[in-house]
């Protein structure tokens, strides 16, 4: 049975995301709700109907609220660790087809203290710049200004700092310890962390003044937190988030999660087309060892990264993206061939989005809240 | 041997304070030290030459920093968990004087969240009205508005915060252990608490771009705290915080530390003379049982509440201190003649401060800072 860990710092192994709900107590995303969201949209997201956001916590409570007319803010988030590779984008590309249908208010929080206090290396300097970079790309997607907030804990510190301490009164060392696998050499800020990625979930509710529901979407890696926020949630009178997990985005060494580690695994927001092309033309694939035999076996997308990439991504037709299934599963498809179709479309995009991130240079202060 | 226990949430038997001396590994305030202030203050001030500031860390450091034309800021502070008591007072009165002397800047901090977290009955409301209240008693003791700064947490965090963070990461909770007993049942918002705390310590240096020298004086239950900002500021380039400790105002009721939680033991600074008076007529002596075995044997200054209050604060001249001491052991001085002394005392200090304190209420904004 192959290991896996999956914490908010920490992804190995080769994950079991069924496994993962019933180890961290979600609930898998059923048809049900699927057809529940689709009522409000029109239209079923691929993500959603390619199970990759698959996992919930409360998603019946905050649609119910939204259809009695009480409607959800979205909260997500990113640790401005370093670059956005293609990864990160997929949480928000979600969280905008979200704010697209609901029309919700989205507050997007950039966990600089975080990222600080975990890593040996990066300075407060290094962490401020990865998230401006950040910023850039989560605007470049689309989202509405008017509807946005945007901030670094550093800068919103006093408009968190007071709902967090609230949490961090009701959560024990002990609860840190079992849900995160903290122990005695772990650094005092990170203990406290969470309480400050619980505090967005609240910030509406405390603004207004009453209990205005909350809808997070994120990878499933960020539900730990988000398990302290719900425990607290009642003690402190604020209503529960409701959560919606995705899967991590392959990488394209063939493992589970893209690495920021390794750049050869990542397509980054900023390469060039030329360099994401080399780097998908090198990518792992579940093609054979000579052609001869892949056309006589035919290959298994199931652990290839360029059908992943395409799946979770970059082929949102359903049809074409089954027809090349079925053409690689009989020998028609190569790899070479299929890495082509991708490099073309990873590249397409990269154009438009870094246009697009050159943009959001003009308008990031329109987004951005400070205290 | 009695036990006792001094942390910054508790003190309780009877505080042996050489021993604890030994145990924090603070140094004596001797008399080299006093003369090195004497050469700058013209004086020795009576909480210094009786020995109630009588522990320190780094004290020779900052006066050298001083003499080289390097002045230090002062900080020191106040939990706001309940009405300011004459105990409140003392260490204050001390920081006004080395104000006066020195002509240092000073920071007070307010510790909003820290009694908020560590109480299960107060609200962040309770506390910001308990921080109001304490600010006027401080004021009150005549600080200079233009030199003097007074925060509370939640409102100037985002100016702490970044501080706070570089200690945090510096700071694990092994050493919140064995600092100040913490165990898995600590809630997580005091485990990282100590960070605020010390914060202030290093904000001028962070202000201004260079080691500034701090010195806090405070009660000795505090050091606990500055002993971790000690050890973080060489990692963070920052100069160590000396310190001053002071011993705790006695209680009425004769043990060792003025009790918040009962109130005939403790004078609290909005008393009115009459109830200040009547606590005093029934505080705890050195006296006999009888009148006529105390005129026999004499009383015992050393345990006599009403003998410390005199020492502490109220009997500034020590001739006269000295004289009322002798009278008593010689039996001479009785004790219903004592607290009538120190009840006169006190009133007219009461009558005194309420009339500062009320206009108080008129300059507080001069001293507030927020973010």
């Amino acid at each position: 049975m192959p290991k896996f860990v999956v914490t908010p710092w920490e992804v190995s192994g080769e994950v079991d995301y069924d496994k993962l709900v019933k180890q961290f107590g979600t609930r898998p995303i059923g048809q049900r709700l699927i057809n529940r969201i689709k009522k409000h949209a029109g239209t079923v997201h691929p993500m959603l109907r390619r199970n990759i956001f698959y996992s919930h916590r409360g998603l019946d409570r905050v649609l119910s609220e939204h259809e009695k007319g009480n409607p959800f803010v979205l909260y997500t988030g990113r640790g401005p660790s370093g670059d956005t590779h293609l990864g990160h984008l997929m949480p928000w590309i979600f969280t905008k087809h979200l704010q697209d249908v609901f029309g919700s208010k989205l507050i997007f929080q950039l966990t600089d203290d975080e990222k600080f206090m975990f890593s040996e290396k990066l300075t407060l300097k290094n962490v401020e710049k990865h998230a401006y970079e950040n910023t850039l790309d989560f605007i470049a997607l689309g989202f509405d200004p008017k509807k946005t907030e945007i901030f670094t804990d550093t800068e919103y510190i006093k408009s968190l700092y007071k709902i967090a301490i609230k949490v961090a009164k009701r959560t024990t060392f002990s609860t840190t310890k079992a849900v995160f696998g903290f122990n005695n050499s772990t650094n005092i800020g990170l203990i406290f962390f969470t309480c400050i990625q619980s505090a967005p979930a609240f910030i509406e509710s405390e603004r207004q003044g009453r209990p205005v529901p909350c809808l997070i979407p994120c990878a499933i890696d960020q539900d730990p937190h988000f398990r302290i926020t719900r425990d607290a949630a009642p003690h402190l009178g604020y209503p529960k988030p409701a959560l919606m997990h995705c899967k991590f985005f392959p990488s394209l060494g063939g493992s589970d999660k893209m690495s920021a580690s390794d750049p050869r695994s990542s397509i980054y927001t900023t390469d060039t087309p030329k360099v994401a092309r080399k780097k998908i033309m090198n990518a792992f694939t579940g093609g054979r060892e000579t052609i001869k035999e892949q056309r006589k076996r035919g290959g298994n997308p199931q652990v290839c990264s360029v059908y992943q990439y395409l799946a979770y991504i970059f082929e949102p037709d359903d049809k074409a993206l089954l027809d090349q299934c079925e053409r690689c599963k009989h020998g028609e498809l190569l790899c070479g061939e299929h890495k082509q179709y991708l490099a073309e479309k990873v590249e397409q995009f990269l154009v438009s989005h870094q246009e697009k991130r050159e943009k959001a240079k003009d308008v990031i202060e329109e987004f951005m809240v400070r205290d």
